[in-house]
This record gives C-alpha cells, structure tokens and sequence, in this order.
C-alpha cells in the first residue's frame, strides 16, 4: 500500500482509466439505469471548489422539444464552424461526428452560478473563472466515474452557450460550461476519434519550463 | 469485473480518493521524489482537450526570486481580498492559511495557451473558454494521481494573473489557470479546512433540475 492508503494496483488502474477514457461521440441508444446516473453525478459534491461556492448546477434534459432546440444549437455553431475551414481541413471537419446528442439516452447541461453567495468571493476575487474551474472539476469527477462504469461520456463545446441557458430557462447567472452527452458507447478505443480521423496528433510527453 | 474491465473495488477507491482528496495547504518541507513529481506530470498528456489542442504549459518554478515574486503577489492579492471582509467574515478569513506557498518543495504554474494552433480551434469558437477547461482536467488528473501516491496537492487562485505572467516571463498569449503547490501534507482530513474552520458548510448532494 502506498502512503495514503492507495495500493500500487489501484494507482495503476487510475492511468489506466486516464489512459483509455476517451471523449465518446458514439453511442447506443440502450437506455441507462436511473441509479447508475445517480452514482455517477453523488461525485458533484465531492469535486474541490474555491471557496467552497460549489457552483455547479446540473440540468437533465429530457424533454424532446429543449433536446431538439439544443441540437439545432449544435447544428448551427456547427456549420458556421465549417465555413471557417478550407481545403483538406474542410474536407477532414466535414466527416467528424462531434456530438453524440442525436443519440445519447441521458443529456445533461452543466452550468456555473457565476454569482452564487456560497463561498462569499473567497478565492475568486482576482479570478473570478476559477468558479467556473470548479465546475470542470467536478465535470472531469463525474467522467471519470462514468468511464469506471463502462459508461461513455462526451462533452460538447460547439455551442452558442447563451442560446442554450436561455433555451433551457436557467437564471441569468448561470453560464454553460458543458455539455455532457452520456451512454453506453458502440465502441471502445484507445485512440483519440480526433487522431484516428487525420484532424491532429497527439503529443506523448508533456514540456515543462524551469523558471 | 465491470465492463470497462474496472473492478467494483477500484471503483470504491476511486470514489474514497475523491472522497478524501483535499486541497492541501500545510505542507511538510521534505523533498519530493523528483521521478514521482514525473509520474503525474506524465498524466498531462492523457486529459481530454478540446480539438486535441492540448494547450496545457506547465512551469516549474523554481528560482527563489521568481517563488519570493509569486508569493508577494499572493500576499498583496490576498490582503485585498480580506479588506473587503467585515464582521465575523473578516475574522475568520484572517486565520485562514490560503496557501502553501511559503513552505511547498515543489511549485507549479500551470498555463493554457489560448492561441495555440494545435486542434485548429475545433470546438473552441463559440466556447473559446473550453481551452482552459481542458487544462483544468489536466492539472485535476495531476492532483488525482499525486493524492494517490499521498502528496499533497493545493491550488492557490488568490493571484494576480497578469502580473504572475510577467513575472515568470511567459508568452503574452499564456494565461494562468492554476498555481499549484506539491509536497507532503503535514496531516490529512476528510473535512475542508474552509469546513472545519467555519467558513463554509458543504451540501451533501447535487440538486439537478429537469429540463
């Protein structure tokens, strides 16, 4: 066992989960067991937040008419993105499926209360995005549980994030941060959709400077 | 087995290390093994990232002047910060220790280059911010991993951003996204020293709404 109580077999298998956790942008429409999503989300609470403002706010969205106003969000920051491109990269963005929304059987809309009073402002004065920070973190908790259960989670950014808390009629201080779509994936890989499509390599080996 | 190939106990362990993870801010001045500060270092390149943008820099700082010019950076910020207290508030911020800073063998800045060509702005035009979330996963998975191995990890945000830049002498185009400070805690706690302390309560469970 290792000094907190973590054995080297589970240190191995937290790389291991790093390793093949994958953002998952194709899914199976099997539907996902209630209390499979409640144990993954139990980890929201236990995400490290400044302050302690804990400003996460989770919005499960299961009506079809805010599903499809969504995806037409999606759809349309979608294609003004491609517009964006040319040549060979037009060519690769054209055939990435970068959103499993059509599919996935549980979406949710994580948003950050930029103005919550939890916390009173403690340690969010000169950095105010470090709220929203918080939330990632609690985000990447709750991926990462997911993926210990098999489950696939994809998070999707290409998003007009104004439209879509107003779609969703959430208060005016809360600011998307993701958009998780979640499910039991059709495929497992090792490599990144992105790097298999030819879009870009990954790098092995993080630089550090020395200052 | 789960079907991920993730057993039921390294799920336990993965949830009782979020459980028990903390922010640490009482550090022990005893050297750190620098092939373990590697070891999670090494966990950078397996985050998620936005366009395979991997807009992670990290800066190892470790110059006495460039800690002297970091830390009275936090003083001032810090000092700010308690003058806008009053009350009890004020009196139980000025106990607060906020960071280890002043005593952490090991000191990282770590950056997200918001201009990066990497992952040709793929999901990043709408959401230009889902740089800097990619890098919050990356320095989360760092923190996961060093807990594992019992370090003790404490991110300071009480900085003046800009200024910490210049100081290190980065490129215009990097922002800080976290201050880390690395060693071995002096004590552990399951509790929030913010908790414990009487600044803030935790909730016990994410509210969700239905959308």
């Amino acid at each position: 066992m290792g000094e907190a109580g973590f054995s080297q077999g589970f240190r191995a298998d937290l790389e291991r989960l790093m390793r093949w956790r994958r953002d998952v942008r194709h899914f199976r429409t099997a539907p996902v067991d209630p209390a499979l999503v409640e144990t993954c989300l139990a980890t929201f609470p236990l995400a490290p937040s400044v302050g302690l403002s804990e400003p996460w706010r989770v919005v499960r969205v299961e009506s079809p008419e805010r599903r499809a106003a969504a995806q037409a969000n999606f759809e349309a920051a979608n294609k003004t993105a491609l517009s964006g491109y040319s040549g060979e990269k037009a060519k690769i963005y054209a055939t990435l499926k970068l959103s499993g929304m059509s599919d996935a059987p549980v979406q949710l809309a994580v948003f950050c209360d930029d103005e919550t009073a939890k916390g009173a402002g403690l340690g969010a004065a000169t950095m105010p995005e470090a709220r929203r920070y918080s939330v990632v973190a609690a985000v990447f908790q709750f991926w990462l549980t997911a993926r210990a259960h098999g489950l696939g989670v994809g998070w999707v950014s290409i998003l007009d994030p104004t439209q879509l808390a107003r779609d969703l009629d959430v208060p005016e201080s809360w600011r998307l941060v993701a958009w998780l779509c979640v499910g039991w994936p059709v495929e497992e890989s090792a490599e990144p959709e992105l790097e298999k499509l030819g879009w870009e390599k990954r790098i092995s080996q993080v630089e550090t400077l020395i200052r």
